[in-house]
């Protein structure tokens, strides 16, 4: 994985809507919002249905994700974060996936996907290659 | 132009922080954060140095824009407007529209960028041909 920071591995598991790109099959770009979260050094993503976006990832699994940041830098810009990596999907486990972020994205005691037999849905992993974006994102390997 | 509603306007012309996403000359997905408005029916970005976005546009125009609404929908989550289209290039005029966005952005009386002179720059444009998302960004055509 690529040395994140702690300021890093904080925004993925924090509140951040964060905003995923893959590539159409025309090689067009595609952008989604989604929550993400962080298991074993990979982002997740859950989905219930099988969008548009997983038919991208399994022709093309080169995934870029950004993450905006409440941190704001010297010139009075919002600090983002940028994450690109190959992605895979695996199927089931969706609806947990998205309870345990609900708990992050929309509160402790909320109930989600509010439906009485959720679909297994899919899991997207995403392998971490690349970190860029404005913010102090690379954890300092210089120091040692 | 695709037929924005007025909220999806409003939201375009905003201080919400969008995500652009270009590609690269491998193929895979470009993703920054980028101050927008809408100039003459088309979303507008300006740059001051050379940055990899725009020779990744000069390369291939098809670009797609995602801006975060502060709108909640019924399922408690955050709604977000996506644009697609082609981008091009023209030189010069970046630091006046950054001074311009920035009212938007940063306060009515900032000043940006804050240099004494500011290089010439880059601004996109971008003809928006497909509107997607969470939200209710299509003007409702069939009620007409």
């Amino acid at each position: 994985m690529a040395d994140l920071s702690d300021e890093a591995v904080a925004l993925i598991q924090s509140a951040s809507v964060a905003t995923v790109a893959t590539i159409n099959a025309d090689g067009s770009p595609h952008l989604t919002e989604a929550w993400i979260g962080l298991e074993e050094d990979e982002v997740v993503i859950a989905t219930l249905s099988d969008q548009r976006k997983l038919g991208n990832i399994r022709r093309d699994p080169r995934v870029a994700v950004s993450i905006p940041s409440p941190r704001v830098n010297e010139w009075g810009l919002k600090e983002y974060l940028v994450i690109e990596g190959t992605a895979r999907i695996t199927e089931g486990g969706a609806a947990q996936l998205l309870q345990q972020l609900a708990h992050t994205y929309l509160g402790p005691d909320v109930v989600f996907p509010r439906m009485p037999n959720p679909p297994a849905g899919y899991i997207t992993r995403i392998r971490i290659e690349r970190v860029r974006g404005v913010g102090p994102w690379r954890r300092d390997t210089s120091a040692g």
